[in-house]
């Protein structure tokens, strides 16, 4: 590509204004008037639209059905579980009032509500409610629910997708008959999103526990898949929480079991958002902005024309070519290509579709048509490929299998190279104040441990890896006592 | 089907409480704990699910993108068009904080914003903002743009479906250069919704111009789908307004044209919301529950197997004909099939599915399994008819077309029976006082004349049909003054 990068600045200069201006520069999402919300953009939306419809069809497949409960939470219901009203009484948004009336010449809230509403922040005690009546019988179980929808935390620091005031996302929760059956849900749509991140997103991720600290407010365990991003940073990505009988206590979600005893329901939630994005814009784009996995690309193929001389025949070239590669249908999905045949200078054009992101370019010139033949791009590689067009419609799904398994391979080392063994609180300080990415220690899980590294690096547990849990060493702090391996990073 | 219908009260009986009692029959929806909004359950949100997915698709075929704007706007942005905040004022849900605090030992609202902010009651007010920053030339013109979204309006008589606190919405916003394709674009996608309501619903619908009483706030014209219910009450199914410069001028939306003038843009909005399933309901369901036209239905087919006697051999004959059913892919999509193995009695398991809507039963025993046959029953119909398992493979398809087009030519001539031609207020009178439907008038438009019957019989113009417009004769009420077809009827 170009000699100078079309991202200003770079990632090397200063990654987080880099990240804004990938976002810009890719039409994705710009800040809406209301601090700290977001107005997704459609590239953006169309790169969520994917997501969800490759999520929706996982969670069906699993036995879970969609349903859709209300924006609104009476603050009474809240109260219900304690842990959880207060890790969410801080960030929420109360609705007390019904109606706007003028009074004074001046648009004023009016018809105060008895009892003040909550826009949702996370769904359990509303759901919960809803489960209270739904369940009766052991043969109402297990009860398998999602819903997609918006909610809202109110954010100090927002950043778009990352963590915005409003956020979309879909929140599972289920109720079951037994501890066992509960907690191997939550790992069963752990290791969904796990499938999800890594094979459409090409984002590998950690499956992990998290530590009593990072967990949420009312869950007896958390886990979460974490990814690594270019700067060495963590982004937990999303979570599966084991509620135990926490909320069906305090919603009073019980059944009669077999035997005609009353039980309380073991209930699990999992969710992942929009901030699903912005993880995929930090693992795998350039100093030329966006970089797209194929499969998560609103555009797989972009057709561009060259239209000097004989414009017709090239445009006519373009739309045979498009028609001819939509009726490809890897992964059983027809591929999305485009011919973007505006009156615009070719390298204006070509530089649009490699700051969105494109995976592949190709450029039909008369003298390709000539030749039949095309010229491509990858946006994961320099240079230019020509080819009979034959040969390019033959190779073309290879060729989009190839992007995705490069940015695989590329997250994968990005994440190899950025992961150290560390031995000692001293090793971790000198590790993180040389830079960021992830340590991995053996813990003991001390509070007071990591309460110091929160406090003095800004750096957390973000998970005890699944897959290691069987591992046992001395803690890194405590060498007397044992630890599992941990993984540490500051997180977004 | 049985003696004594499934639905109690029966629609004869009471209209009302019979649409409630089949929703809860049917297991769709119920009301929420926040007075007006509902919970949709899972059977009534894969209907909507089904809705989405055909709009959608014709929507992006109109060349429409999705976005997704924030759910709050600020007060003062509501302020900017003076009728529409006149119009929604009344019904906001006013969010003034943004923590809850424990004081006095209760939780309270806490961190009051500086301004209120509104939950979306519609978004043509923060869309348009963004508009004025996305459009600058012609050349970013025509802006189509469409979300999916939840909005809320402070209903003082909520039902479900039809009129409820929160709802599921998709609204459609675009900008154009001249008035001419704004005003097109606005009828373009009234032709879009009659297509949704009449091919995919079964639905018949009257596309008409509404009254300037009836006009969205804010509109230089609506356009709507005019529906009618079984009891003879009209429906506003979907609305597209032609919104003139008037939210470009409140909203600041300017472009330069070609020849470097500038000029206000040219905005439209249109939408349809979860109200369309209110209307699936009472446009085709009967005394034993909702009935579902094949192509919104979530299960299409569903698979009973009587499990006596050799359960096996039964229970694997059921599967074997719901793969094969499934290779079937009428319109282009698998069939939605499902067998129902619980171990239930026969009669219950049926009459579920009865109260479900579900458009064909099949029934497997092991005599079937013996003579390689199927017992099949249809929603519309009573009876039950057996067919060899090859001939009801061959015949699927075509079955549900059946019963898709029944539907449609009950709904029509429903509608051609409830509809009279009227000659004088006398006579619209008399039809209104005898009962319900659409009455027929030439009509000049006079508001004061709408007052009356608004206000006297309840009763309101629903449309001028745009089929009709150029015929005109002497208007009813005034029969010196010429007049347009116009619709009247009570409407929900």
């Amino acid at each position: 590509m170009g000699e100078r990068p079309a991202i200003s600045p770079t990632r090397a200069e200063n990654y987080a204004e880099w990240y804004q201006r990938v976002i810009r520069a890719a039409d994705l999402a710009e800040n809406a008037p209301v601090r700290g919300c977001m107005t997704i953009k459609p590239w953006g939306y169309a790169i969520w639209e994917l997501i969800q419809s490759a999520l929706d069809r996982m969670i069906k497949r699993t036995g879970h059905r969609n349903a859709y409960f209300p924006l609104l939470i009476p603050k009474s219901f809240l109260e219900r579980e304690a842990a959880h009203v207060a890790g969410f009484a801080k960030e929420c948004a109360v609705v007390t009032h019904t109606r706007l009336e003028q009074r004074d010449g001046v648009l004023r809230a009016a018809a105060p509500l008895e009892e003040p509403l909550v826009i949702r922040p996370t769904s359990e005690v509303l759901i919960g409610e809803a489960f209270s009546r739904w369940v009766r019988s052991h043969r109402d179980l297990p009860l398998l629910i999602n819903q997609w929808a918006n909610v809202l935390r109110w954010e100090l620091r927002p950043r778009l997708f990352l963590r915005t005031a409003e956020f979309l996302w879909q929140e599972g929760h289920t109720a079951h008959a037994t501890r066992e059956e509960a907690e191997a849900e939550a790992l069963r749509m752990l290791e969904v999103y796990r499938v999800l991140a890594e094979d459409f997103l090409a984002m590998p991720v950690v499956c992990g526990r998290k530590s009593a600290h990072e967990r949420f407010p009312g869950a007896v365990e958390t886990y979460s898949i974490e990814a690594l991003m270019q700067d060495g940073k963590a982004l937990q990505a999303g979570t599966s929480h084991f509620l135990g009988q926490n909320f069906s206590r305090a919603c009073s979600i019980r059944f009669t079991a077999a035997d005609g005893r009353e039980n309380f329901a073991w209930t699990t939630s999992w969710g992942v958002s929009t901030r699903l994005i912005g993880g995929l814009i930090m693992v795998h784009s350039d100093d030329n902005g966006l970089v797209l996995p194929p499969r998560v690309a609103p555009l797989q193929v972009v057709i561009l024309p060259i239209l000097r001389g004989d414009g017709e025949k090239v445009l006519a070239a373009a739309e045979r070519l498009r028609e001819r590669l939509e009726g490809l249908r890897p992964w059983g999905q027809e591929l999305r290509v485009e011919v973007d045949g505006r009156d615009l200078r070719g390298g204006e054009k070509n530089w649009e579709y490699v700051k969105k992101g494109v995976p592949i370019r190709v450029e039909i010139g008369p003298r390709d048509v000539e030749a039949d033949q095309v010229t491509y791009a990858r946006r994961d590689r320099e240079g230019k490929w020509s080819l009979p067009v034959e040969d390019f419609l033959k190779n073309a799904v290879a060729l989009l299998e190839e992007v995705q398994e490069e940015l695989w391979q590329r997250a994968l080392q990005l994440r190899r190279r950025a992961t150290a063994p560390i031995g000692s609180p001293d090793e971790l300080r000198a590790f993180f104040s040389a830079g960021n990415g992830f340590a991995r220690t053996y813990f003991c899980e001390d509070e007071a441990v990591e309460k110091e590294f929160r406090e003095t690096l800004g750096v957390t547990t973000r998970c005890f890896p699944l897959a290691e849990e069987a591992e046992e060493g001395p803690c890194f702090a405590h060498p007397d006592r044992p630890g599992r391996p941990a993984l540490w990073a500051r997180a977004y």
